[in-house]
């Protein structure tokens, strides 16, 4: 039988795992709440079970468990953010941090972060903003796996971007995507069974489109829609990691090839504080409508009505709160045996 | 043969054509240049071919060519601008104005327009704004075509979304789409043909994907990567509709159906001041650099090299500038009826 955890039994654990990784304890704690979030999502590839990859990076010197991540406000309403080769979350959350305390004096703040890592998923930074009102819009970029449209080899990265927008008193929406039709993961899974791909999934290592799963891996990812999803790739790397200052496209090194070296990835950070536009009673009374119109649509299948994005994760979220969060035993064991070495450094 | 006109001589009529549906001279300057940048960027269905639809709602009732679009500062880098059921490409230019003007002070500055009609495409926003040294995020919503994901009936709009960042002395990176995986007026000429469609692009009036041209023309258009552009459509009508104070999902009143009402649209501009975070030389340099590194991946189709987001449209404006913009004889009549009415008011 899977374990469940209680939250603060999870938060807790993840954060003397990261403090034994040698993170500072305010520092742990930051993060383990966006990796924490992640699980209660149900998002757990991208959840504490990262800890491990995380800490396998830190010990061959490739991230910096004890970096200095340094903000810069660059114009009342922008800030640049130095994360110093730090652990991916812990940037994610001061930039977070910083674009909303830009916000709360400008209505709206911006955060370029550079020299950072793998910041996890977008959702749980979408969450903390819009239960303190904020909207958002948050993109990273990452190691190349996608083409350019048109191209032959991989040089630009399945870069995620995601949106929260509060809902007072209510449920945020919560946006979360990455570009590519389908996750590697998933072609993975597919190859590991022998079984077919979607031809619109991936293409081959000559760019030709393929069914074969084992070929998919050794070819790149398709983005959604074409060039449109090519394009959308792009602009999240022009602002995570052009404008930011951190490597771009190629110029991002790759996590797995090379851990050892940093990766210089970038991150931006849009926050929309919403209490300058309306009241909160204005905004709960139009999300809620919105949210009313959608499931109003008649589902094409009636087993499965129209869901608005966020819902599946914050309903996991309830439902694990309540029954604990499922982790399989060996990321437990894992998370022990780093929380360990706080008590006996090695 | 197709007439061609110079640059200058287009802006001249289209702005005199405006002026005769009673907008104001520089009001109609400014709605013409964009109108005409959509012609010189070879989207000529969206530019000044849209002044008879534009004329045609005026004299119904539907557009206050009159109005006086009003810029509210709500926070040092947000404004909401109230449209008054102005002419779109009039109230968009203002909202990009008020949004470069806070970002001139702040850094970012973020701009909500209610009250709004078809702004026209998006690249003519993004390029003016990159010229002057401004990163662009631009999204409107628009008349319900698209059905939630697993819903049955048209909910929400086939909302662009755009994006563009200037490239000192060079092209900007310039990105202007809209949700679906193909435009309705590509459904149209297939129908019109009698020719199937690839089922990707739409579904019939039950929600169920279609390659009847016909059936489709009923049904609904496809979003791109299925949920995910379900999500991004949502997120643009949240911003640009109901963050903003205009109508929103199913509230956007249809310009087709009913000519003669306000549809209340609405549009976001976020506006990024680029200098902020680093002089013009290194902004080109890395510019040049994004743009060398996806030129250089080799080919699937060896006639068709890599291309960046804008190059086409930039390639176009800079023949158009050289031969001339082709415009139909028709297209070109209707312009100067609608001048006549400058001179002599009906």
């Amino acid at each position: 039988m899977t374990p469940r955890l209680g939250e603060a039994e999870l938060t807790s654990l993840a954060t003397s795992a990261l403090e034994g990784l040698g993170l500072a304890p305010r520092d742990a704690a930051d993060s383990a709440r966006i990796l924490v979030l992640a699980d209660l999502f149900g998002l757990h590839t991208h959840g504490v079970s990262r800890v491990a990859s995380y800490g396998e990076r830190v010990d061959l010197g490739g991230i910096c468990a004890g970096a200095q991540v340094r903000v810069e406000k660059v114009a009342p309403a922008v800030a640049r953010v130095d994360g110093a080769n730090g652990l991916g979350p812990l940037v994610g959350m001061r930039a977070l941090e910083a674009a909303m305390d830009l916000a709360r004096e400008c209505g709206v703040g911006m955060a370029f972060a550079r020299a950072s890592n793998h910041f996890g998923p977008i959702s749980p930074y979408g969450y903390i903003a819009a239960e303190a009102g904020f909207a958002t819009m948050i993109g990273s970029n990452a190691t190349t796996t996608i083409a350019p449209w048109g191209g032959g080899d991989a040089r630009l990265g399945n870069n995620p971007l995601g949106f929260g927008v509060p809902q007072p008193g209510g449920p945020p929406f919560l946006l979360d995507m990455a570009m590519s039709v389908a996750a590697r993961a998933k072609i993975r899974s597919a190859a590991a069974k022998g079984e077919p791909i979607p031809a619109t999934w991936a293409t081959d290592a000559a760019g030709r489109p393929t069914t074969d799963a084992k070929a998919a891996l050794d070819g790149f990812l398709q983005p959604v829609g074409g060039h449109k999803g090519y394009g959308l790739a792009l602009t999240v790397d022009l602002f995570a990691g052009l404008l930011s200052g951190a490597g771009f496209l190629t110029h991002v090194s790759s996590w797995s090839a090379d851990p050892q070296k940093p990766q210089d990835l970038g991150h931006f950070f849009i926050a929309l504080d919403t209490t300058k536009l309306g009241a909160a009673e204005w905004l709960a009374g139009r999300m809620a409508d919105f949210r009313a119109i959608l499931h109003a649509s008649p589902p094409s299948d009636p087993s499965s009505p129209v869901v608005v994005p966020g819902e599946i994760e914050l309903a996991r979220m309830a439902r694990f709160r309540d029954e604990g969060i499922p982790l399989p035993q060996d990321v437990i064991d894992s998370l022990h045996a780093f929380a360990k070495r706080k008590r006996a450094p090695a």
